[in-house]
């Protein structure tokens, strides 16, 4: 989840320009959040000032805000081929495609936004045209690396332009804002070819249907996975949405040009085993994509059984782990084998070992070093780096710091306004409105409505009316518990005298105090509470 | 969570023993529930010919439900000492201590129940007391292995009885119930006392405060932890309910008698930051154990801070990977150095890697291998590898299977009745009695509760009452969505017409689908929903 400032000019007149918009997703902790992103109010406020967005790559924790936010934000996006194409699909979904300006810049490009003189500088990553950023400015350049590892042979699209890193380098960087992700693995993240030959092996010894999951993104190792097939006499299908949409994007700005052949689900089913392989999403064990549903036995036309294999030519994602697990116990029972990154080498990281960021180091020498792209723990371990790399400043900027780099010493300045917006069904809201918190507190302890409807004297004109949602009961008997409770607000109530039977407040208060004794005593839980009280 | 039962005789008059009887935590995916453990009721209902529970060790997994469950069972329980007193406290908390009997038995005790000849055979694990129970019948032995490793120096307690396990096997044993925790891991868990030697090293290099964090239950790796400290000048405390429950259970049952004196956490406030060693329960990121209010500033007593250690002496549980890096990157925050078993050696697993399995088959040389704890790809793995060790016949039996072992050839003969049950609150209840469900629902889309008055003549007697549980809204403006809600679900009342006016049911429609539509335009969620309609 990325949004990153930069900010040039006299306060009063200052121009930024946001570097990437990307978003999280939710999980078991927001329920009912799909995703989550960065807060823009900041630079909201100041859109007039706001030159563009520039992406660095399409991933989506760096893109995927950009139909939310935008509408905010009105201002022209700069993009590669390919992160432009899938950007484009994003924001037609958002209907806002005719509105939003993209400039596609070519690999190696250059542009100017105001006092920001902009290159794309080719990188390697695990997605097509991984770029960094050489954002020079009349106080001095800076390079915002975005995500990248030194992949000597990426396989496919531009190789890593080491030499304008070096360039660059030479010209005097004043600062670096560089991926933190793997600063705790040493040595390298290894190269998308080494996976290339590996999987090549492993499928030449495989009888029966073998099915890969992969990052669809990775378009590189899905090419892998589809030439390994086929030189292994296999046809290969594509299983699942974001698979197709990535093909198709990748294939309408060059690249995939000598992809095999590709048969559809229903073409494949008719085949022997041996001659099938699918490339599936659902990596990460999400419920809805391709590999949950054919492990459940619920996709229409492709389905595993005992002597197929799956590949999982990826990573766990961490928080992913009881998912994952989940998928591959259920694809164990089908009899189906499980080939993981732990059994094989069947995949690479995208982001750079430490032996990597010590070269990137060594070209680019900036003054500054921003570590960026991490959990805290990884930064500081990334500042450490950077530091025994004899770059003269670190500087630790958590979200929402303003970091004066120049001219004069670089420091934090303040702490701006950030925060997390979610999304909620339709809604973006910021993640202090509450309404995930109530629904947490829901899911812990159910619900409670109390209805009271009493005459003009403050007598009840009819039982109490009681409602319980997500309540335990032994033996499931949630009728006896709601009569219960039905009776006890009626024995409240009664007992309620003179000017408190005619206060709705005491009456609400009484009947919820008898409604949550009796809840509490039956199942020890402390419900989320409603009364509502009308008189007649 | 184990509950594993062994039957002999004719079907009529089965005589039945219980092996263990564990609970799991609940997660956010079971939201409200702390703790899940076997459905009883099979052999709850055929309780008269239980002849008693037998406990192999104290870890939760394996005794966690004896308090919950042993009302509806009330046989007797046998337990080596240390099990037994950690037992104690259990029963104690359920308030059953003085009905639930429990039978001491030492280590390498034998007992007879009924036709079950039972012996406790110590193993080595990350617990005192370990057992492995040999099961002598008239028609054949068996050995359960519970929980254990291959630990030439444990330390603390009883040496693995490698002896016994050889003669049992000579005996002949028809069947073995074994652990599959690390089938996959090569080679040999490690032990526990060069973990003790790396730890002492990695202390003599550490100033400023240190706390380490491990499972209170593994009692040597604490003793470990003390001894280390006190070898390098640092006073010990013991931070965290459970440590100085097990540490005080220990040293009732005669372990840790040259355990090193232990100071008051006020006492140890005052100590030079390089003389203090923390001993502290939170390995796992549970947020109200110790490290974690230490983490967050929240703990009364205790502080850690910039140029301090946390060495986590322990695994990452999957699942609690969040917890846990949630909580590294909060003592990150405050500059707190972290050790783990990935920098590090500072833990070894209690369960036996493939090597440790490999000695117990050709040790025990059992006619039939029946794989367990463990989920369903690792019990096939196991079964894989006793193939692979000869074993005439594996067994892979999931919860609820009836293995038939003798006479003649062993077999599943049926499934019987197995399930959860979920301790929410105070209640008991089957996974499936469906309020965990409503409070996951409610806590995706939220509540909408609707109450409607009506007159005889089915007119509105008064606006619609309205309440919103957990709905998102733009801008927080929660009150003018329910005034919408309320001010179209009257209309969608005054619609109605005769029969229908005067039928709640269809009043409760017209309302909902009202309410619905507008909440859904609104926000985009599908709230649970609830009408009451009153007439006056």
């Amino acid at each position: 989840m990325n949004l990153n400032l930069y900010g040039y000019g006299p306060r009063n007149r200052q121009k930024w320009i946001i570097v990437d918009m990307g978003v999280t997703f939710g999980d078991d902790t927001a329920p009912g959040i799909d995703l989550i992103m960065a807060d823009p109010d900041f630079i909201a406020s100041r859109r007039k000032d706001l030159l563009g967005i520039v992406l660095t790559h399409a991933h989506e924790d760096h893109l995927g805000a950009v139909g939310h936010l935008w509408p905010d934000l009105r201002c022209p996006i700069y993009a590669t081929p390919f992160t432009a194409r899938m950007l484009r699909d994003k924001l037609e979904e958002a209907g806002i495609a005719h509105e939003a300006k993209v400039t596609v810049t070519p690999l190696g490009g250059q542009f100017q936004l105001g006092p920001f003189d902009i290159s794309y500088l080719s990188l390697t990553h695990s997605i097509p045209e991984p770029n960094a950023l050489a954002i020079r400015t009349p106080l001095g350049n800076i390079l915002h690396t975005g995500d990248w590892k030194i992949d000597p042979d990426p396989l496919l699209g531009a190789p890593m332009d080491i030499p304008a890193l070096k360039a660059f380098g030479d010209e005097g960087v004043l600062a670096m804002v560089c991926d933190s992700t793997n600063v705790f693995s040493p040595g390298r993240a290894g190269s998308e070819a080494a996976v290339r030959s590996s999987l090549s092996t492993l499928l030449s010894g495989l009888k029966g249907r073998v099915a890969v999951t992969a990052f669809a993104s990775n378009v590189a190792r899905v090419e892998t996975i589809a030439k390994a097939a086929a030189q292994h006499g296999r046809e290969v299908v594509l299983v699942g949405r974001s698979m197709h949409r990535v093909v198709r994007a990748a294939r309408e700005t060059g690249y995939l040009q000598d992809f095999p052949k590709v048969l559809r689900e229903e073409e494949a089913a008719s085949l022997p085993p041996d001659n099938v392989l699918y490339i599936c999403t659902g990596s990460q064990g999400e419920p809805r994509a391709a590999l949950s549903r054919i492990a459940y036995g619920d996709h229409p036309r492709v389905g595993l059984e005992a002597g197929d294999t799956v590949i999982f030519s990826s990573r766990i994602i961490p928080g992913n782990e009881r998912s994952i697990f989940t998928l591959q116990n259920r694809l164990a029972q089908r009899g189906v084998s499980i080939i993981t990154e732990k059994d094989h080498f069947v995949h690479v990281s995208g982001h750079p070992c430490r032996d990597e960021l010590e070269d990137m180091y060594r070209w680019v020498r900036p003054k500054i070093a921003i570590p960026v792209h991490g959990e805290i723990r990884h930064m500081m371990e990334h500042a450490k780096l950077a530091q025994e790399l004899q770059t003269p400043q670190t500087l630790l900027a958590p979200n929402g710091s303003m970091v004066w780099l120049a001219p004069g010493k670089a420091h934090i300045t303040e702490e701006v306004y950030t925060g997390r917006l979610y999304l909620d069904g339709d809604v973006l809201t910021p993640v202090d409105d509450g309404q995930v918190d109530e629904r947490r507190r829901l899911s812990n302890a159910g619900h409670l409505g109390v209805m009271i409807v009493l005459d003009e004297d403050g007598v009840l004109y009819t039982a109490p009316r009681v409602t319980l949602f997500g309540i335990p009961t032994a033996d499931g008997r949630i009728d006896d518990l709601r009569e219960e409770v039905a009776q006890e607000v009626k024995d409240a109530i009664d007992r309620l005298r003179g000017k408190q039977a005619q206060d709705d407040v005491a009456v609400k208060e009484a009947a919820l105090r008898a409604a949550r004794r009796i809840i509490k005593e039956a199942t020890g839980k402390k419900p989320v509470t409603q009364a509502e009280v009308v008189r007649i």
